[in-house]
C-alpha cells in the first residue's frame, strides 16, 4: 500500500474510532444529558481532524470522506484510480474503525444500526452540512491555506450543532456507523438518503464556490 | 451580486444557522440543564465565527454585523452604497438562516417570538458587549491583524457568558433572532432596545479606540 | 491618562467583568452542577485572556495583575512609578468591573463577599498557581514570544481546575471578588492569605526560572 | 541537575498535577454526572499539554513520558543515560505532583489506588492510545513541527474519549496514579498490562511510522 493510501487508512481510522468511540463514552457517563454527551463527542471529533489534516495532510491531501474525494477529482486535482482507491480504503479502514472500538469498549464486534435517521429534516441538514464543510475547504485553502485543518475542524463542530441530523457530512462515515448500534449508529435503510444530499451540498458548493472566488489564479 | 455581498450572504447565513441552530440543539438535549444548553450553543458559535472570517474576511471583510459595518463606514473604509448593501444582505441572509434552521428542526417555518429581552441590565449588557466587541476588532487588526478571527471567536464566545443578554452585539442577528420562539428568539418590541444600546457601545469604542490606539499609521 | 494605563483598565475591566459575570451567569443556569458551572466560568476566562493579551500587550505589556507587574519590575522592565499606577489601576479597574457585572445583573452594587476561602490547602494552591504562571510567562517569552497569550490563557484554564483554591493566582482579582457575594467571592479576611502565597509562588518561580532559563540572551 | 532535567521536572509536575487535581475537582463538582467530571478533566490536561509543550520543547524536547523517551532513544536522538535519567525525573516529579494535589485538596497525602483497570478492551484501548500519540509526534514533527503541542494537546484530549481506558498512554503517569485513590487512580497490579501495551503501541507507531513517512530526510 502506498504512503498516500495508508495516510487515508489511518487518519480514517483514528477520525471514525473518535466518532464512535468517544460517543459510546460520552453517553455511557452522561447519565441520560444527551446535550452534555454531544459535548463530549463532538469536542474530540474537532481535536481529533485537527491532528490528522496537519499530520496526514501533506501525505494524502487528508480527504478522509470520498465527496471530499469526489470534489478533487472534478476539480482534476487527483487521478480516477486513486480517488477509487481513496474511497475503498476510507470505507474498509472506517468499518475496521468502528470494529476497534467495539473491542476497546468489550461490546460485541459485529453489529447492525438500529437508529433511523431519514425525513426531509435531516435530508436538509445533510445537504447544508456538506455544503459548508466543501465551501469552507474551498475558500479557505483561497485565503488562508495553513488554517484549513482548524476550520475543518471547528466547522465540523459547530455543524453537529446546528443541523438536526447532527452533521454526518461523509459517506463513508455513514456507511461506518451503520456497523455500529450505539450512539452513533444510523440505520442502513436510512444510508441513501444521507449520502445523496451529502453529494448534493457538495456540488453545489463547487458551483457557488466558482462565483465566490472566481477562477484559480495562474501559479 | 458581487462577489463581496455573497460572502456577506454565506457568512451571515452560516453564523445565524450556528446561533439559532445550536441554540434549538442544545436546549433540546440539555434536560433542563440551561447552563449545558448554553456550552452547547456558544462553543459552536465561536468555532463558526473563526471559520467564516478566517475564509471571507479576505473577499468581503467579514463584517456580517451592521453596526461593524457602520464603524467601518464611519472609518471610511467603505463606500456609503456598499454599506447600504452589506446591512441588507446581514439582514436578509439572517431570517433566510432562522427559517432553514426551522426546516432542518422540522419546526413552523415561520414563527414571531414572545421572550422579553429588556431592562436596564439588559441594554447596559449589550452597550457593553458591543464596546467590547469593536475593540477587539479595531485594537486587534492594529496589534495583531491575523489574529482577528481567533479574538473575535472568543471574545463573542466570552461576552454570552458574561453579560445577562448573552451578547447578541448585532443589530441584524437581533432581528432575525425575533423570527424564531426558540431558545435564541426575542420579541420584536425589545429590539430598538438592543439595537440602540448596540450602537451606543460601538460608537464608544470607536473614541475610546483612537485615545488608545492614537491616529494610524501611515502606510 | 496615558494608553499604557487605560490598556491595562481596559484588559483588566473585561478580565475580571469575566471571571465574576460568567460566574454568576453559569452558577445560575447550572442547576446546582458546579462542575458545569466551573466549565461556564473558566472556559469563557481563558478566551477574554487570550483576546485582552493579544490587543493590549503591544501597548502596556498585557499585566492585568499586580504579581505580573511585581516580577516584571524586578527584572528591571518597568520603571517604579509605572509600576505602581499599573497596580492601581488594576485594582480600581477590577472593582469597578465588578460594579458592572452587577449592574449588568440587576444585583445590588455593592456587595460585600461572605465566602471563606483559606487554610494551608488553598494556601498551597495559590502559591503553585502562580508559580506556574509566572514561570508560563517567562518561559515562552523566551521560547515562543508570539505564544505567550495563548499559553497564558490555556495556564489559567488548568490552574481553575487543578487548585483546591480555583487559582485566583492575582491579587487585584482577589481584592475585587471580596467586592461581590456571588459564584466568585472571596471574604475580605481571606485576602492576605491569598496575596501572600501568590506573591510567594511569584518570587519562587523568577528564581526557578534563573535556573531553567540561564541569563538573558544579550541582544 | 542540568536545565533539561529541570525542564522535564516541571513539566512532568504540572501535567501530572492537572491529571490527578483536575480528576478530583471535576468529580467532587459534577454531582455523579461521569461525562461532565471527564470534560472537566480533559479539557483541564490537553490546556496544560499544550502550555508545557511549547514552554519546555526547546530545553529538554518536552517528553514526559517514558515512551516518548524510548522512542527518541531507538531513534537516536538522545543518549543512553540521558533517557534514563528522563525516566526516572518522569517518575519521580509525577508523584511528587500527586502528593501536592492531595496536599491542595486536604487529602491524606500518601494513598494506594484501588480502583481495576484491566482486561483486553482496556490494554487494547491503551496500545491504540499510544500507537496514536507517538504517530502523532513522528508524522506531525515532519509535517509542520511547530504545530507538534497543539496536536499532542488535541490528539490526547480525543483519546480520552475514544478509548475505554481513557488513554494513559504514559508509564510514569500510569505510576504515579497508583498513588491516588481518586478519579484519576489504577490499582498497582493493573500497571504492568497498561505498560506492556504503551510500549507495543508505541513501538508499532515507530514501525508504521517508517512506512508512512520514509526515511529521514537528509539534512
Amino acid at each position: 500500500m502506498s504512503a498516500r493510501l495508508l495516510a487515508e487508512a489511518l487518519g480514517t481510522f483514528f477520525l471514525f474510532a473518535t466518532v464512535v468511540g468517544a460517543g459510546i463514552m460520552a453517553e455511557k457517563l452522561a447519565g441520560g444529558n444527551v446535550a452534555v454527551a454531544l459535548i463530549g463527542n463532538t469536542l474530540p471529533i474537532a481535536g481529533m481532524l485537527f491532528v490528522i489534516i496537519v499530520m496526514l495532510g501533506p501525505i494524502s491531501g487528508a480527504h478522509f470522506n470520498p465527496v471530499v474525494t469526489l470534489v478533487m477529482k472534478l476539480r482534476g486535482e487527483i487521478e480516477s484510480g486513486a480517488a477509487l482507491a481513496y474511497v475503498l480504503v476510507q470505507v474498509i479502514s472506517g468499518v475496521l474503525a468502528v470494529w476497534a472500538v467495539h473491542l476497546m469498549f468489550e461490546l460485541p464486534i459485529i453489529q447492525i444500526a438500529d437508529t433511523p435517521r431519514t425525513g426531509i429534516g435531516q435530508w436538509v441538514s445533510e445537504g447544508i452540512a456538506t455544503f459548508g464543510l466543501i465551501l469552507t475547504i474551498l475558500a479557505t485553502a483561497r485565503a488562508a491555506p495553513e488554517r484549513v485543518p482548524v476550520s475543518v475542524a471547528l466547522y465540523i463542530f459547530a455543524a453537529c450543532w446546528f443541523t438536526s441530523s447532527t452533521s454526518f457530512a461523509n459517506p463513508a462515515i455513514t456507511i461506518a456507523r451503520s456497523f455500529t448500534d450505539t450512539f452513533a449508529g444510523i440505520a442502513a435503510m436510512d444510508i441513501p438518503g444521507f449520502v445523496a444530499a451529502q453529494i448534493a451540498g457538495a456540488l453545489l458548493a463547487m458551483g457557488v464556490g466558482r462565483v465566490l472566488l472566481g477562477p484559480e489564479p495562474a501559479v
